[in-house]
């Protein structure tokens, strides 16, 4: 791990290349990801007497289960529906994981792109503003869209190529005449020559693990991040048979079983156990 | 006008139908919608000595161009692009319109787009933190990433199917060998079974704008909006020939033109002279 600066910050920055994401995952035995998805009406009501609850419940999930993970990943839209203090929340999320878990790789996601002067907005956003590893980028608008995100170095597009809900069948299987590839491929092959595995990862559901063969034909190197374990449906196994690489490649995501594991004051010590469980069954793969 | 309950908030939220919006082209002679992309490093210097330059700007544009707009779209990522802040100037700005211009039409340009569970959240922060008419939603997740906005009556999903920038040519001109069309054209004729002109409408960008008739053969009757007229060259006569439906069905967006027209103390009357020259312009062709 190393800290430098990027453009012209003044601030340091955390950079971590995918060789340490791999050193961390090798040492911790897990390439879990902790979705931190979190929720007022869902969190141990006990905690809402606090003066900011959705912090509070962050801290004691991230004090509770930095041993078993390698990554965490805010989506916004938890943080964004709570207005003004859920977006203070966050940003208190992100420097208590700097300051104390320096280790840690860090996903904002945004599923964000927009026309290239404003995508270049939301990447000062969530490499400046608040210091994030990577942030979720959908890839609709296309390349000038992406790689406002790509000019910072040691930062991270994850592009949404095969997401793990039920739409994505509506147009990511979409297949291109011209191409001969579905939608999800043509996005992969195309966008890799935007960047490297270096600045780039992809979304690829669990739930699709049977495509995860045809999308490491494409990109055998790339990191994959991987929603869809769990509530979704997907299968570990599946996940890794089809998808791990020789540097892993993967940080397979888990929200809800690992937050709302309990309702009671204990309640991070059975998110604790239950990432712990993940951990464990990760560990025989690597 | 009138004022209304949405599902079960108790506050009184603004509908306004696709009808009320018509009327509202016509009595005013115009389809402007004023982007409010607002740029600390662009606005007239002498604003930054205000507690808050970002809302301070946007309250003298928006009273300067109210007569001349039926639409003000701020697009989120200059607003997160400023923190916390920005947040709150965007809270300020969104509570002003409402309070002071009851008429106006009002858009979150934010582009969302997730898992059903989480466009939720969106939707929960865009028609209930905050009291938007309508939010841009990306259509890569498909269905249920877009439906949850749906459920808000008198609120409006706008969806991108062809945007204004390079990047467009990417993937949405992919043609799909099954369906015989291209990913735009699957865009729209999909999605339109989702909802229906009073709580849907799409981006087609002006840089498209022979696209126009396209679109139109799959969706007559709802309303498009068009962003990419002036710095990004579309032309307005171009859009309206191929794009204008019998209640008119366009909002045409201007940002930059209006929004920095004169970076001195009037810069509000220069951004009025703009907003009067389109609005001029599209008076002809109502």
């Amino acid at each position: 791990m190393q800290r430098i600066n990027i453009q012209n910050i003044t601030e340091k920055h955390y950079i971590m290349n995918t060789e340490t994401l791999y050193q961390n995952i090798k040492s911790k035995g897990s390439f879990l990801c902790v979705g931190l998805d979190t929720d007022l009406s869902k969190i141990p009501p006990f905690l809402l007497k606090h003066e900011d609850p959705a912090f509070e419940f962050n801290k004691r999930i991230i004090d509770a289960t930095h041993k078993y993970a390698v990554a965490y990943k805010p989506n916004l839209a938890f943080y964004e529906s709570m207005g003004l203090k859920g977006w203070r929340s966050l940003e208190k999320t992100v420097e208590y994981i700097r300051l104390n878990y320096p280790g840690i790789f860090l996903i904002a996601d945004a599923k964000r792109g927009d026309i290239g002067n404003t995508s270049k907005m939301y990447a000062k956003t969530f490499f400046e503003i608040m210091d994030f590893d990577a942030v979720t980028v959908a890839p609709y608008m296309g390349e000038d869209s992406v790689t406002p995100f790509l000019s910072y170095s040691g930062k991270y597009v994850i592009l949404l190529a095969l997401t793990s809900n039920k739409g994505a069948e509506d147009f990511q299987y979409a297949f291109d005449c011209k191409a001969q590839m579905c939608l999800f491929e043509k996005v992969i092959k195309k966008s890799k020559e935007w960047g490297s595995p270096e600045n780039m990862m992809y979304v690829v559901g669990a739930t699709q693990a049977n495509m995860l063969l045809r999308v490491r034909n494409i990109i055998p190197n790339h990191f994959l991040l991987v929603p869809g374990i769990g509530a979704q449906g997907g299968s570990l196994n599946d996940v890794v048979v089809n998808g791990m690489n020789e540097k892993c490649g993967l940080l397979v995501n888990s929200s809800r079983e690992i937050l709302y594991a309990s309702q009671h004051e204990d309640f991070d010590t059975a998110s604790a156990d239950k990432a712990l469980e993940v951990k464990e069954a990760m560990k025989k793969y690597l």
